[in-house]
């Protein structure tokens, strides 16, 4: 999927906010988003957005030094997210479908996104994850994921930020007896989970972890390390968590059910629901 | 005053919202916001915001070729504004001090102003009318502008958008006997009032009407005609519209009310306000 003419200003926005975290020096801050002005001044329009995030995002981290820059806010969620934990597991638990709850509590869990702005805050996380319960979403793709996954001989779950991976373990749980290997990205970008964030979030313990290779917040395939690449190719299903993801895996002939919070404009348009919207999109079944 | 680094997404989203409205070719479109984008990686930090401004909509008008992007929308915010008139009018006879109504009004007017996105609605206006009106302004304040207005040989009034001109008509026409002349932009930037404008809000019929031989949406005065400026220096009272008036004028050393919604944080940090209130500022008194 190629960057729209909207998604432009959203970068720039992704710029400013990147550099208050990475300097309190006014002059630095100007010096770094002109550099990511002249950069998308020169950018393609025809890479996909988590391209081209990464190339600013990149541009943000070379020229500030600061190897990772969400470094705190990352262990932040974690902590937040683990702290929340017990009550959405006993709801998982006391719920008449558990997979489904998990589910809708994982696609919650995408709510936690630095590329969007701000922390995030509890109150935050509790009001997406009661819209994720309440929102309506078609049984049968819920029950047709459910059948691939019973289906499945190894389950390659895609990651993607640091904190909703706590939820995505609260659905990990709920497929026992499946093989399933969980990647997370290569290096740091945005809030973007790595291995350390599986590690708080105790994934490593369940499932095999792995990491992409790749610096993008999203999975470029060309860009991941061949491990990655022969992982994703050999495996039956993937799971993929994000925007990013699905801007990036959206048109790979692969059985790929994508599970996001649709956040922009654009995206809901390529998708076919509201902006906000929790969505589960299956492509290649 | 200096823009902010905060400044640089929202000039991206002006130019963004721009393009729109001058070509309909998506590589046209590409073009014109990647040359916005070299120029802002090239601006210095040490300008008003109006002159980065006036930068970013002259590539506009230049690459595009439209010599006034926002023509449309101004006649219908003029025309929207005129059809409302007579109801607001009213409501000045009627109330217990018609001077302050129409000040409110005034300063309400200026929520018609295209630098902050979509096209204006009637309901956006009577919101913000209501706002206006109910809203606390120091009656100190309000007070010594109209002992001010009362005091004053000459009245310079800098207007700033289309439709918003027509409140200042509802002021004006309170200010019955004062020598007032009425300035507007010299040339086509965003949706601010040039001369047409303010002959369909009917001001030429009440006033002297100047334009100010700038195409910045703002006062820059090293940048206006011979005439305005003298017509500024010579006068003894200013009242100035709107944000870009706010901006470039803050710092002078001359009588000047400004009358302005704060509708971005870095004003209203300025002023010492909330992000969306009515504002009236005094300097030089």
């Amino acid at each position: 999927m190629k960057i729209g003419l909207e998604c432009i200003p959203c970068f720039v926005r992704q710029a400013y906010e990147a550099v208050r975290f990475v300097t309190d020096d006014q002059k630095s801050r100007e010096r770094i988003v002109k550099q990511v002005l002249f950069r998308m001044a020169n950018e393609s329009f025809d890479k996909t957005p988590p391209s081209v995030g990464g190339d600013i995002h990149r541009i943000v981290r070379c020229l500030s030094g600061e190897r990772d820059p969400y470094l705190e806010i990352k262990k932040d969620s974690n902590e937040l997210a683990m702290r929340l934990m017990p009550s959405f597991k006993a709801h998982i638990r006391s719920s008449p479908d558990p997979f489904e709850t998990a589910l809708r509590l994982a696609i919650a869990g995408n709510v936690i996104d630095s590329a969007q702005g701000d922390r995030i805050s509890e109150q935050v996380i509790q009001d997406a994850v009661s819209q994720s319960l309440d929102q309506s979403i078609s049984k049968d793709i819920i029950n047709e994921l459910r059948e691939q996954i019973g289906k499945a001989t190894h389950i390659l779950y895609l990651g993607d930020n640091a904190g909703e991976i706590v939820f995505d373990r609260l659905l990990i749980e709920e497929l026992d007896g499946c093989h399933i290997t969980f990647a997370v990205r290569g290096a740091p970008i945005l809030n973007d989970a790595l291995i350390d964030d599986a590690r708080m979030a105790g994934l490593d313990t369940l499932v095999e972890v792995v990491d992409n290779g790749s610096d993008v917040p999203g999975t470029i395939l060309e860009e991941c390390s061949d491990d990655f690449r022969r992982s994703f190719m050999d495996t039956d299903l993937v799971i993929a968590k994000g925007q990013g993801n699905y801007e990036t895996l959206g048109e790979e002939q692969k059985k790929i059910f994508f599970l996001l919070q649709a956040k922009c404009p654009v995206i809901a348009r390529d998708i076919g629901c509201e902006q906000g919207d929790m969505a589960i999109v299956k492509k290649g079944c």
